[in-house]
């Protein structure tokens, strides 16, 4: 464990980029994890596949303030540089942290952003009209900074992976992206920063959003096909847990995110619930045999 | 002149991309000319800025929908791709030509666009709303699949060169900007391939655009600095076409496109004027010493 080497932390753009430039001659392939900090398993899964495929990680953490609406929880999300860096120095391989500042990647008359439209309009673009805006921008000039070969994402956000595979597409911009799976608690929680924000007893009713879904899958491996009756079960057993609000429990298209009216293998179940004051996401693809992994390690 | 190579012409991206990959590999500089085809020696002038600076010259050939409104003249643009091809053939350099179909850049499904705030909005935003998104999309496309170490553009259209130059700054695109001086007919028409358009007597017409900023030119160097009266006297001259419309006559930042109270050496003046059916554009930046450069040779 002692022989790994702490993270290189770049703070500038130029820096990382000559940085990554001289690598990118020396034929290192580069593998590229965006996250908001705060990392939990959930993140170390994906610099753990970045750093089996790849020479080098880039481990951006920026808590991108585009993505966030002005009544969302921009100024109370966990920044936890320290600890975040001390995580990665337990990865076995050669790591890079990018951590500007919000003035380095929007200056004050910062003013362009990535619209994509369609998918971005449903579900979690319903109750947050500007996220995608933002995801895709920032992760458009995180791809452009850090000119990765293939940048790693979580399922536990599976809307905004398919955004971004959509602006990849589109923009013909030169990444491969891999998806890795959902890393939960030992109770089936998946794995969010925002569960610091649950109080004791709202940590133990989160579990009803895992449950709901293993309870769909269930209902779907016995055979049923019906799309009402299984959203309904969903939003049922989500609604025994005393404080929980629904913002939305979809049955969809894991393409077009419109809404199946059959069950079948690779449609996705999708829910965002409030837990009294914590929206919390998840979600299930039918038979996809590797959505549910649990986290078997103590997560600190 | 017997040579030169002729261009290679590639239409798909996938070919075009691994031909850059390669070239970039051996270390090669690549340059890129982005233009709708109908070539003539504004085009040509930055092909060869290019060459001069490059190893390789990509000259993109694509009239793009998206930069055309629905009344605007996607339909009628000339599209001359043989002739294209044969003037780049005269061009000392190692040319690529990507020229691809519509549904390859933009797929039934295509869904993402790039918006620039701010200084979009004014001049030809006012006058085509959709314009700059088109344009900004297009660029940021092939900006990612030719992946070139400078771009070249015409300050023809120096609205365009501005929103260009905001985007790659704002979405840390990796690549340098060139902008390259207007190149214009023996009576200082600014070239154009909507010139075609006019007929024998407007393009007689026509020349009162650049004869407006030659005017505005003369009045600032004889000490006028009242925007609003050089502005008048501007709008008088092109007036004085009977066929002449002005979309807008303004003085404004460079930067900021806003109107300027007060004229000075780097601001500039920018046109917008129908002649019969044919809206022409023009600019010119004041003191700047390239901006009226005739092009002497005579021009297929």
């Amino acid at each position: 464990m002692s022989q790994q080497n702490a993270p290189i932390l770049f703070t500038g753009p130029d820096d990382l980029r000559q940085y990554i430039s001289r690598e990118k001659r020396m034929g290192k392939r580069i593998g590229l994890v965006p996250t908001m900090g705060a990392l939990h398993e959930g993140h170390l899964s994906l610099v753990r596949a970045s750093c089996e495929a790849c020479d080098i990680t880039v481990v951006s953490i920026f808590v991108n303030p585009t993505q966030f609406a002005p009544n969302e929880d921009f100024a109370k999300y966990p920044r936890t540089l320290a600890s975040d860096l001390e995580l990665l120095h337990s990865c076995n391989g050669t790591i890079v942290v990018f951590a500007p500042s919000v003035e380095t990647m929007y200056p004050s008359c910062f003013n362009t952003f990535v619209e994509v439209g369609g998918i971005t309009e449903r579900l979690e673009g319903e109750y947050r009209p500007t996220h995608f805006r933002g995801v895709a921008t920032i992760v458009l000039k995180l791809f452009l900074l850090v000119q990765q070969d293939v940048a790693f994402f979580g399922q536990k956000d599976f809307q905004q992976c398919a955004v971004i595979k959509k602006m990849v597409s589109d923009l013909n911009v030169p990444t491969q992206i891999t998806v890795c799976p959902i890393i939960r608690e030992p109770d089936g929680l998946a794995m969010s920063s925002r569960n610091k924000y649950l109080s004791q007893e709202e940590r133990k009713q989160a579990v009803v959003l895992s449950e709901s879904l293993l309870l769909a899958q269930k209902m779907f491996s016995h055979g049923e096909k019906d799309t009402d009756t299984v959203c309904r079960k969903v939003r049922e057993h989500i609604l025994t847990a005393r404080d929980a609000k629904i913002d939305y429990a979809a049955i969809v298209d894991p393409e077009t995110f419109e809404d199946c009216t059959e069950l079948a293998s690779g449609v996705v179940i999708l829910l965002a619930v409030r837990i009294g004051a914590t929206r919390l996401i998840d979600n299930i693809i039918l038979n996809y045999s590797h959505s549910l992994i649990f986290c078997h390690k103590k997560c600190p």
